[in-house]
Parts: C-alpha cells; sequence; structure tokens
C-alpha cells in the first residue's frame, strides 16, 4: 500500500505540469522503496554493525538497479548529489592534475558542463565549444575537424533538455576513441526517454539523475568505463571507494535505483503514448500564425516541444498560462530568472527576437489529452488577445 | 499523524543502536515535513510557474529554520549535499585562485577537512597540523604560535566526533582574526548536543550536517560570514546564489530545516538525559579493569564516550557486541574497514595497543536505561570470557 500523497492532489484537478524537463514528482514505488531506509534502516553503511549491513544492502541493491538501467556493472557507479556534481566530477576527475591540453564541448551543453569547461579554459587548456547545426544538432564534421592530438576530453550530452534533439554521441565517441581523448556524455535528459546502453554510446562517462527519472532531487550518478581513473573531486571519508566521499544518502539513493528500474522497462509503450500526446500539441500549434517548432526535423525526445509564437514574449506567455494553471518552462529551469535569451537557441543561430519567445513543454507519465487540450486552449486564448490588441492598436 | 514506520521497528525491541554520531533516524515530524515535498510539492524550485513557486517557499522556509538554528541571516545558509562538501566547500572557497600561503587544522579533524588540507599543500600551500594534548583538547598555546601572517585559513571541529572533545573555537577565533586568517569550524557534532550561536565561534564558516541531528542523509549546509566571499565548487545553474549549483535536493532540505527547528529547542532537557545515562555508562566502566576512557577530564559531549579495554581488541569487541544486537563504532563510521588506529587517539598520544581497543558509544534520543544496561552487561560478559581464557592460557 502506498504512502503516496498523490503527485497532483496539492495542486488540484485544476492544474497542469508540463515541465517534467526540469524534474518530475518522485513515483510511488520509489517513495515506499525509500520510506524505510529513512527511520527503521537508518543506519550508516559504512558502520560494520547489523544496522550498517542492512544499510549496505539497500545500498549495494540500489547499485545494481542503476547499473542495470545503462547496462554495466555495479562498481562503474559512483554516486553523486546530482547531475551538476557528475558533470562537474567528469571535467575534474580527467583534467584534474593534467597537464593542460584540449578539451571539447558541445556549445548546446547544459550550464554545469559548460561552466567548468570555462573554468578549467581559465587554468590554461584550450577549450573549443562545438557548434549545432540549425535543427540543435551537433555538426559532426566540424567536431571531428576539431579534435586534436591532445584533446583530453569530449563532452556531448545525449538529449538536449531545451529542444528535446538527441545527439550523435556514439559516432563523436568513435573519433574522439581513436585519437585518444575520453568521451563524456550528459544523459540526465535521455535517461528513461530514450534507449540508453553505456556500451552503445561509447563514452567514458556517462551523468545520470535521479530526479528527472521519477527519483528522488539530490541524488544522481557518474557511470565509469573500467579503463578510466577517476580523480575524486569530495575527499574524505573515503565512500564510494574513494572517488567520492561523504555519507551517502542511502534513502535517495535507494529512490534512485528504483526509480532506475522502473525506467529501464516499458520504455517503448512510454515513447508511443507520450509522442502521440506530443504530436497533438503540435499538429495544434503548427495550425498557429507564425510558430516556430525548435528542432522540428531533428531525431527528438518525444516527450519535449520548444516553439515560440512569433511576436509573443516567452516569459509573458509563461506567466499567462501560469495564470491559467499550467507549468511550463522559458528554457531551462536553472536558467530562469536569468534576462539572456538561450544559449542553445542562440547556438542553432535563432535570431534574438524568436529565441526570446522560447516555451519548452516537457511531457511525462502522469500527463494526459485533457492536460494538452487545455494548454492549446490556453494558447490560442493568447493569441486570439494579441490579435484583438493589435488591431486595437492598428485601428 | 506521523507516517513513520518507527525508528526501532526493523531491528526488534533486542535491538540497541548505540551510534548516533555515525548517523541518526529521520525524526518522525522531520518525515512528515518532507513527504508533500516528495510528491504533491515536488517541482523545481527555480521554476518560475505556480508549481515552482511553492516548492520555493518551502526553501525559503527550510533556510529560516536552518538559519535560526545558529542564529544567522537566511542569506548566510548555503545548502549542501551533507558536511563533507560544506567542509570541502570551506576550504575551497578560501584557497581556490590564491596565491599559496599558510593554512592550520587540527590534527583531530574529521578526514574530510584532513585531506582537503592534504590537497592544498600538494598544491603549494604551508599546512601545520595544530596539537592536541592528552585528553583530545587543542593545545592553544601551541596553535596560536602557528599563526602566521600568511595564515589564510584555520579551522577548527567546535565537538570531536569520536571522543567528543569540546574545542576552544572562540579563543583560537579571536587570535586567527587579529592575524587576518578566515576560521572555519566544523559543527557537525555539536549542532543539537551543544549551545551554537554562529557568533559566539567567531568563526566566518561554519559546517553543519542534516543526519547527524534526525534530518536526512545528503543534505548539510555551510553558513558563512557576510564578509566572506565565497568561490563555489560545484558550477553550473547558479542555485544558492551561485555558491553552489545543482537542482535543490527539496525534501532534504526541508528535512534538515525541521531537523533545525527540533535541534534548536529543549538542548538542556536532551543533555541533561543523555549526561545522565552516558554517567551511568562511565560508572560502570569505571568499575571495569584496566579501563581508559578518553577525554574523561575534558568537557565533552554529552552523548559521547570512547574508550577502550585493555587486551581487548575494539574490532572483536565490536563485533562481539553486534552479536548481542548492539551497534556501536570502533571511531568514526568512515573509518571502519580502514585497519589503522584512530588518528585522533594517535593524536592525543594514545599507544597504539590501547588505541586499537577503542570503542566510540553514541547516545541519542531514543536511547533508554536498559540500552545502557544491555551494553554493560553485554561488556561485562566478554571481559568474564577474557578473563576465563586467559586463565585457562595461564593454566
Amino acid at each position: 500500500m502506498s504512502k503516496s500523497t498523490g503527485s497532483k492532489s496539492l495542486f488540484g484537478p485544476d492544474s497542469t505540469y508540463l515541465d517534467y524537463n526540469a524534474t518530475t514528482p518522485v513515483d510511488d514505488r520509489v517513495l515506499d522503496a525509500m520510506l524505510p531506509y529513512l527511520q527503521g534502516n537508518f543506519a550508516n553503511p559504512s558502520s560494520v554493525h547489523r544496522f550498517g549491513r542492512v544499510a549496505r544492502a539497500g545500498l549495494d541493491r540500489a547499485r545494481e538497479q542503476v547499473a542495470a538501467l545503462v547496462d554495466v556493472s555495479p562498481s562503474q557507479v559512483i554516486f553523486t548529489s546530482g547531475g551538476t556534481e557528475a558533470n562537474n566530477l567528469a571535467l575534474w576527475s580527467v583534467l584534474s592534475g593534467s597537464t593542460p591540453g584540449h578539451l571539447m564541448v558541445s556549445s548546446i551543453e547544459h550550464a554545469c558542463v559548460l561552466e567548468p569547461s570555462a573554468r578549467w579554459e581559465a587554468q590554461g587548456w584550450r577549450r573549443d565549444l562545438m557548434p549545432v547545426n540549425t535543427q540543435g544538432r551537433l555538426q559532426l564534421d566540424a567536431a571531428i575537424r576539431l579534435l586534436s592530438d591532445d584533446t583530453r576530453l569530449v563532452s556531448l550530452m545525449l538529449a538536449n533538455n531545451e529542444t528535446g534533439v538527441i545527439q550523435p554521441v556514439a559516432e563523436l565517441a568513435a573519433e574522439a576513441r581513436q585519437r585518444g581523448a575520453l568521451m563524456h556524455t550528459d544523459a540526465v535528459q535521455a535517461a528513461g526517454k530514450w534507449p540508453l546502453r553505456f556500451a552503445d554510446t561509447g563514452a567514458h562517462l556517462m551523468t545520470l539523475s535521479a530526479h528527472k527519472i521519477y527519483g528522488p532531487k539530490g541524488v544522481g550518478a557518474l557511470i565509469v568505463d573500467k579503463s578510466v581513473e577517476i580523480d575524486p573531486m569530495l575527499i574524505g571519508g573515503g565512500q564510494e571507494r574513494n572517488y567520492r566521499s561523504g555519507t551517502e544518502n542511502l534513502p535517495g539513493i535507494v529512490g534512485f535505483g528504483m526509480a532506475a528500474e522502473l525506467a529501464a522497462s516499458g520504455l517503448d509503450e512510454r515513447q508511443q503514448k507520450l509522442r502521440a500526446l506530443r504530436d497533438t500539441l503540435e499538429g495544434a500549434l503548427k495550425a498557429m500564425p507564425q510558430v516556430t517548432i525548435f528542432g522540428a526535423q531533428a531525431e527528438r525526445l518525444p516527450n519535449t516541444v520548444q516553439f515560440a509564437l512569433q511576436g509573443i514574449d516567452g516569459e509573458a506567455l509563461l506567466m499567462q498560462l501560469d495564470r491559467d494553471g499550467i507549468g511550463v518552462s522559458s528554457g531551462s529551469a536553472c536558467a530562469s530568472g536569468k534576462t539572456a535569451p538561450s544559449h542553445v537557441l542562440m547556438a542553432m543561430g535563432v535570431d534574438e527576437f524568436t529565441a526570446r519567445g522560447a516555451i519548452r513543454v516537457s511531457l511525462g507519465k502522469d500527463t494526459t489529452k485533457a492536460d494538452i487540450d487545455r494548454l492549446i486552449e490556453s494558447l490560442r486564448r493568447q493569441l486570439a488577445w494579441v490579435e484583438q490588441a493589435a488591431g486595437a492598436a492598428a485601428w
């Protein structure tokens, strides 16, 4: 029997959450898995007494579950406090203590890859930002040409958090490996929404996050190829075989394990359901005047639509949708409050005016046809209002 | 109505957990505070829509609660993934980007202070390990003599995790400030067990952890003096006013807030209860042959006893107690599995043979007289057995 309070109950039936790329509610089964580790099985997994051993068993099981999601050995999973720490660690682990050389990250990476790469650049590393095309997909040839004999690390996300566009990670990884570079991929948005085997990506390092797959916030993982030596960022007690010190966030990790297990099954059905809902939304959007759907021609996550309605400011539209009880994003959640237009859209060559109109809609497991209909209806009302206002101004 | 499963239910009435310095169970009231943020109020606090604003309100309230525990402004609280990250960040934030100079840490700090300090030493910083006396208390005069005009950071914990000995942080901070150095204190073990006002410690930086005060694992905080500029370690999305990026672990932070609120009240009563139980234990210990209670002459946390029974190996005794259903530690939880004797006891000048006998007993809010009696009885049985074995060997 689930102790769940219901993922929507607190917002009422008139609320529509369409921001699953920002974060997801914890699945009932995930919460049920976590609860015993918050109280009864609360011990420190590093303690050797019986209490600690029960905790350790929970940790081990979660490690197996996360490993199974991407088909690696449990020993290849380093638990972190989330995707940001895992991405920071990926760059740290490769570059720390090395003679500065060359590193490459795509221009559409999340800030928690871009900012560390800039920090290493400030430490004397040469950094190239790999370009994307107008559809938001990596320009593979251009990226390959940037590879150099002293390239140590190449980082390319599997799926972009704003557009949902799938990136050619395996293709770039093959080239990077030939040049002796390590490959990192941020798979935070792909997990649970796209087929994901570590070996298939060709990456040496892969970032995962629990709270994007109906697990809890505050936990993620870096998946590490057996050939790679990790230099830890957080040091002290020697947890995670010295790769990441700090008392393990056991309830969070156990929740991550269950979320990974759930994400590993039923992918086809989830994709099908999400794609159908997304297609309904995009069909309606395409009937609206002067709409731009970013990355529409590219292979995308089935749950994500980023679009702009020409002449309507994204932040203003977001606020208006919010008044209608609909939660969407103008880009990544972290970027909210920032006034600059999306760096992803800028990298795609979108003009700033259009980029400022961007709205990201991301669907999830609880999304219904009614949610999509409400969004479409609300968008149509805004458009009618804007047209009326424009007409009044012209008159 | 609490959803608690009961902190002891899974181990049964014959189990006695006496390792509260390693970690604590989540208080029922803490869990009840967390649950809504795992499901209904699950949004990303950085999202600007209504869902995000509800999440943000929870984050703000928790920040106020943690700030109130140590009597600072909410803006002085930087949430981290735990004590280890906060301690790592304290050293990082002061030393990163600086011309190498001098830093001082006590010889009895937790590994998550000692190891980063060694890393900075490897980067060219001069590092002094401040000595303690035979009671495990800082040698204040010796420490003051180590201060130099280029001392940038001094780190001294408030209460030691193994012995429980209270350290003269305020006295050292006054001297450090006179020399222009910044003072950091790891208050992880003191919080909830000892009076704790940030201003009274004289520190510029203070580390807290939730799971030592009946809050969840995976969350902690660095308290920062308003005069100090922080250089962030984890970078990306710009959360925590850019001082610590990564989607906030909202359920964990909300739990930390409630745990802090609970820790802030009833301290005298808790101390009195714990001290009475501890005195009962120590009275019985003192009646045993050749017992050493470490730091017995020093001011100590009321819940902590570290002792050794001459001739009995600590790890073996720990295992024997475990067979009797009693969970204690041979030192810090993180150090388990390590074969070296406690660095804390070594710094106190304890001989290695005695140090290898060390057992740490740490009491908590659910500890009863019956728990203490069981421990005493079990210890007496071990002693009788050892005496018998020794007699048999002599015979």
